[in-house]
C-alpha cells in the first residue's frame, strides 16, 4: 500500500548552501518514494517536478524535458499524492499565497503539500544552467539565473511547506514548482499573478529524511561556517 | 526485514521547550520502530531507555520499572540495532565522550547511535517527576530533577547523535540514556567518568520524523516565541 503520511526528502537545503551539487540520489530509486515531487539535478541542472508519476526537468534555457532514470540530484522532495479539495480562488497573487493557505488554521506546524491547479495571469519562474566543478555556492549560482515570464498559463503548482524549525533542513515556509499543462513553461517560482482554480492539501505525518552519509564531500564538509538562513533566503 | 538504517523520532525537542508534554504515542506503536531507544513519558514521566527491545521507566524516585504498552510519550527515538564494534576504551569520561567518538571522522553530518558497555567508575542521571496540567516550560522542570550517583556500575549507554542542523527537531550532537544491568540506576546522563569497555557505532541514512499533526496544543502552538536553543542548553 502506497504511505501517503510520509514525505520524502534526500538531502537538505543547507547542504546546497556550500555548493555540494553532486547527485547523490538516481531517478529511479528517486521515484519509489512517490508519484509527484520537486528538486534539482546534478550540478542545479535544472529545476524538476513530478507530477501524476512522470518526472520532468526545466533547463536552463526553460526548455521542459522528460527525466530518465539515470539522471541523479542531491536534493528532492516525493510523495504519494492524496491531496483533498481546500478551496476554489479565484485570482490569487504569490505574495498573499501563504498567508491564504496558513489562514485555515493549526498547519503552520506540520510538513503538507499544496496543488493548484488553474489559470495564472502572469507566472514567473526560474531555472538554473548545470553548473561545473569546483561548484560555487548555492547564492552566487543563484546569481546567475535564468528567469522566465509567461502570461495566462494553465498549469500545475506543487508546493511544499516545511515548519520553521526545519529551515535549513527544507525551505521554512513554501517551497514551489510549475508546470504548464503544455510544458511551454515551468521551474522554481519567484512570483504569480491571478491564480483562479483549485487548490488541493496533504498533511503529512511523517517526514523521511534521507542524507547522503556516504558521500565523501558531505560527511567531511564543515557546515558551521555556512549561512544557511541568509543563503536561502537570498536563493529561495 | 528490519530497516537497520532509519532512526524513528516521534516528536521534537522544541515542543518540549513550552511544555508540550501530552503522550501523543503510545508505548506498542512507539515500539514498532525499533528493539532500542531513549525518551520520555508523558508530563515528563520519567527518563526511557529501550534495550534489546525491552522498554525501561526511570521514575522520579529512581525507580527503574518496566512499561506497558499503554504508556504514551511525547517525544522518543527507536532503532532496530545493529552496531558495529568500534573500539575498546578504559577510563573514558562523559566530558570527552562527543570529541572521542568524533574524532572518528565523517560523523558529524550524520545522524548515529552510540552503544557503551561497560564499568563507570561514577555515573550521575537524572529523571523528573511526572508533571501534572498545566505544564511548566522544559527549564522549568528541569530545574525541579532528581539527580542519581552510583560509583562502580555496570550498564549500557544509549546515545543518540543529531547534526547541528537538526538541533531543536532532536539534541543537536549527543543525547545520552543510562541503565545499569542489575537495574539499580538509570536515567538521562548528566556525567560519568572512568568508563571502561566496548563502544559500538550504528550510522544511520534516514531520519524518520513523526509529528503529533493531530494533537491540538502541537497544531496550535506558536513556537516562533519560544528559545528552543536556549532551553536545549540549559535542560539538555
Amino acid at each position: 500500500m502506497k504511505d501517503t503520511k510520509t514525505l520524502f526528502q534526500h538531502g537538505t537545503l543547507a547542504l546546497l548552501v556550500p555548493g555540494l551539487f553532486d547527485g547523490t540520489i538516481k531517478m529511479d530509486e528517486f521515484m519509489k518514494h512517490g508519484d509527484t515531487g520537486i528538486g534539482t539535478g546534478e550540478g542545479l541542472d535544472g529545476e524538476l517536478i513530478v507530477v501524476a508519476g512522470v518526472a520532468y526537468q526545466i533547463d536552463g534555457a526553460g526548455n521542459v524535458n522528460k527525466l530518465d532514470s539515470r539522471f541523479t540530484l542531491p536534493f528532492g522532495n516525493m510523495h504519494f499524492a492524496d491531496y483533498q479539495p481546500l478551496k476554489q480562488v479565484d485570482g490569487l497573487d504569490f505574495v498573499n499565497f501563504p498567508e491564504n493557505i496558513l489562514a485555515t488554521g493549526g498547519l503552520a506546524n506540520s510538513f503538507f503539500s499544496v496543488k493548484l491547479h488553474g489559470t495564472f495571469k502572469t507566472m514567473q519562474t526560474r531555472s538554473i544552467d548545470k553548473q561545473s566543478k569546483p561548484y560555487h555556492t548555492l547564492a552566487e549560482c543563484a546569481g546567475k539565473q535564468h528567469v522566465f515570464d509567461g502570461e495566462d498559463k494553465t498549469g500545475t503548482v506543487i508546493a511544499y511547506y516545511a515548519p520553521q524549525l526545519f529551515n535549513g533542513v527544507a525551505v521554512g515556509g513554501f517551497h514551489s514548482h510549475f508546470l504548464a499543462d503544455d510544458l511551454s513553461q515551468g521551474g522554481h517560482i519567484l512570483d504569480f499573478t491571478g491564480f483562479s482554480g483549485d487548490v488541493e492539501l496533504q498533511v503529512f505525518d511523517n517526514l523521511a529524511q534521507s542524507l547522503p552519509v556516504n558521500d565523501p564531500e558531505f560527511k567531511n564538509h564543515d557546515f558551521s561556517k555556512d549561512d544557511i538562513e541568509g543563503a536561502i533566503k537570498a536563493s529561495e
